[in-house]
């Protein structure tokens, strides 16, 4: 499937391409047809892109209530669940701030850096499994990662249910988002109560949502330009989908390898998962979403211009070597996928008593 | 002045001191007696204390407009104020943990140790002066501190302003802030902001607070007989007023002097900002609101139970060994200092771009 951005006959007005150029058209020809492909256009793209829910999707065996997302938001800001008592997932997903960090590589446990870049926890609902080399099949499963890597929150899993068991507040909070159970505080319930508040941070009503859904006028001419270059490209093959991105996985310098200090030979990515070797340097394809608030960009985290990243890639994984004016187009494009910003409200922790595990900082 | 605590003739009832003991009393009398003195007890608890205000104090030459105080919230959450763009106001003085980190000294850049446990912010507007040796005057003044402190946030004067210079976000939140000037981001008007915002971190309503307002039911039997005893004891003697503390320096071993792990030789206190001899191991009493939610205590962060605390106080201060049931009736008065915690939305983050100064962790 082709759109032709440039091609003035049919491009014209579609994404507004060319429309500068396009002066000499017979006005009302160039407006049926304008409305007929904007029609095709529209189609095609809802059929590669879908918006994003206006409201948290069910997560499969863990039905959220109100009980358990309020629980899951505690625990998502208790720094208490890190072996220093310092860090916690809003740490280095922060909200308020894309969902990111704003670090190459995260700050951990006694300022050690992780390995990868972190992946924003916006939308991360949607992904098709979590970690770069999704290597966690699901939002729960990924919880329980980083509160036991040493380079991150430093702790146990026997430690978490001992810290949280030494904080009498969170007795009641999980007894009420896990009714009947008689031992509610297991590592497994923190991972599912993070997972349902993590599934209600989705970012709706983004430009290019509005514009998947039929308002034309949610995409200026620049924007739809940048679209078309997106799907003429190629950049759709993978960033496709609910969340542009995120769906599938992708070896990492298909056409033309990236230098070493974007694409280091010692991270061999989904391999060390997998262990095939179909699967060396493969990585989850990022999600596009708010993608302009999540500098720096790869897993690396050693690109901060949004539009160096677009380059890279179009050399990389398309063997294209992109004018700056369609990194520049495709740029502004990728601004339209910033939505709403979550609104959350910081929950009130349960104190520490005399018999609460301390820090170790 | 002095409450007599335990003596059954006026005591029993007021505070509710020795009731259990009091049965042989009449009845009838001791009825009369108790309304009588409870109107007096009131009076004296309402002369040495003061309820916390529902809405935030002015701040002198420094009015609070929603626009600044959104701005003062923002910068408060503000990773990039730090030079690792890690470490904000809210890592040290968490909102919804009591405004405090929980450690016995704050972790800040490159993991270093801070040298005095963190105060909290909650109520701080409140205090006579800020940080443990008063060395800032206030709110605004202290906000400045930290930022610049090379083992709290790491950064200088210049690069605050620089860094923020550099998120486009900010100009039109400096602007509204500070309607009519020309070059609003300053560091000032960083601190300016930063304080109206923590101005509004107060935590109203708490049961001695409504006890002080008439309600007498709003204490217990025993929180009465701890309050009794914290009068009678002298505790009152430093900490009085709104905050229950907060409002005067005092030596730390004034009768004895504990440990040198609880009071370090090193850490001469308000010493180092007056450079006077009777300064030597002289801090700003803290205040005691909210202490049950901000252990470890003093300004070492050494002790972790609170019960221990008191009886450190009672002996150093007081040179009163203080019975462990004693304590432990101050400690319960205590719990009733805990107000209403501040309910706050955490504030959308404007957006670095490509040319915004970088972290340096």
């Amino acid at each position: 499937m082709t759109i032709a951005a440039g091609d003035d006959q049919i491009g014209s007005g579609l994404f507004g391409v060319g429309q500068d150029e396009a002066a000499d058209v017979d006005a009302g020809r160039f407006l049926r047809m304008d409305f007929r492909f904007h029609a095709m256009v529209v189609q095609v793209t809802q059929g590669l892109f879908k918006p994003i829910p206006i409201s948290a999707p069910p997560l499969p065996g863990n039905p959220a209530t109100p009980a358990k997302v309020a629980l899951g938001k505690m625990l998502y800001f208790e720094p208490r669940l890190s072996e220093s008592h310092s860090i916690s997932c809003n740490s280095c997903h922060m909200i308020g701030m894309g969902g990111v960090d704003l670090q190459e590589t995260s700050l951990g446990h006694r300022w050690q850096h992780g390995g990868r870049n972190a992946p924003t926890v916006y939308n991360a609902v949607f992904d098709v499994a979590q970690f770069w080399d999704g290597r966690a099949k699901d939002l729960e499963q990924q919880a329980g990662g980083p509160l036991v890597n040493p380079v991150e929150m430093g702790t146990t899993e026997t430690h978490v249910v001992e810290q949280l068991k030494g904080i009498p507040g969170y007795a009641g909070a999980f007894a009420k988002a896990y009714p009947g159970e008689s031992d509610p505080i297991t590592l497994d319930n923190v991972r599912k109560a993070i997972a349902v508040f993590e599934a209600t941070l989705i970012t709706p009503h983004a430009p290019f949502d509005r514009y998947l859904t039929g308002n034309d006028k949610a995409l200026d001419a620049t924007q739809k330009e940048g679209l078309a270059l997106f799907i003429n490209k190629g950049c759709v093959a993978c960033h496709k989908g609910v969340n542009i991105g995120g769906g599938m996985y992708a070896p990492f310098g298909v056409v033309e390898r990236p230098g070493a200090d974007i694409l280091p030979p010692g991270d061999k990515g989904r391999f060390a998962v997998t262990k095939t070797v179909s699967d060396e340097y493969v990585f989850r394809v990022p999600s596009l979403r708010n993608i302009t608030l999540t500098a720096p960009y790869f897993h690396t985290g050693k690109v901060w211009d949004l539009r160096q990243a677009i380059a890279i890639m179009g050399s990389s994984q398309l063997g294209a070597k992109l004018t700056d004016d369609e990194a520049r187009k495709i740029e502004v494009f990728l601004g339209a996928l910033t939505g709403d910003q979550p609104i959350v409200t910081l929950p009130i922790l349960p104190p520490s008593v005399t018999t609460t595990p301390r820090p170790k900082p």
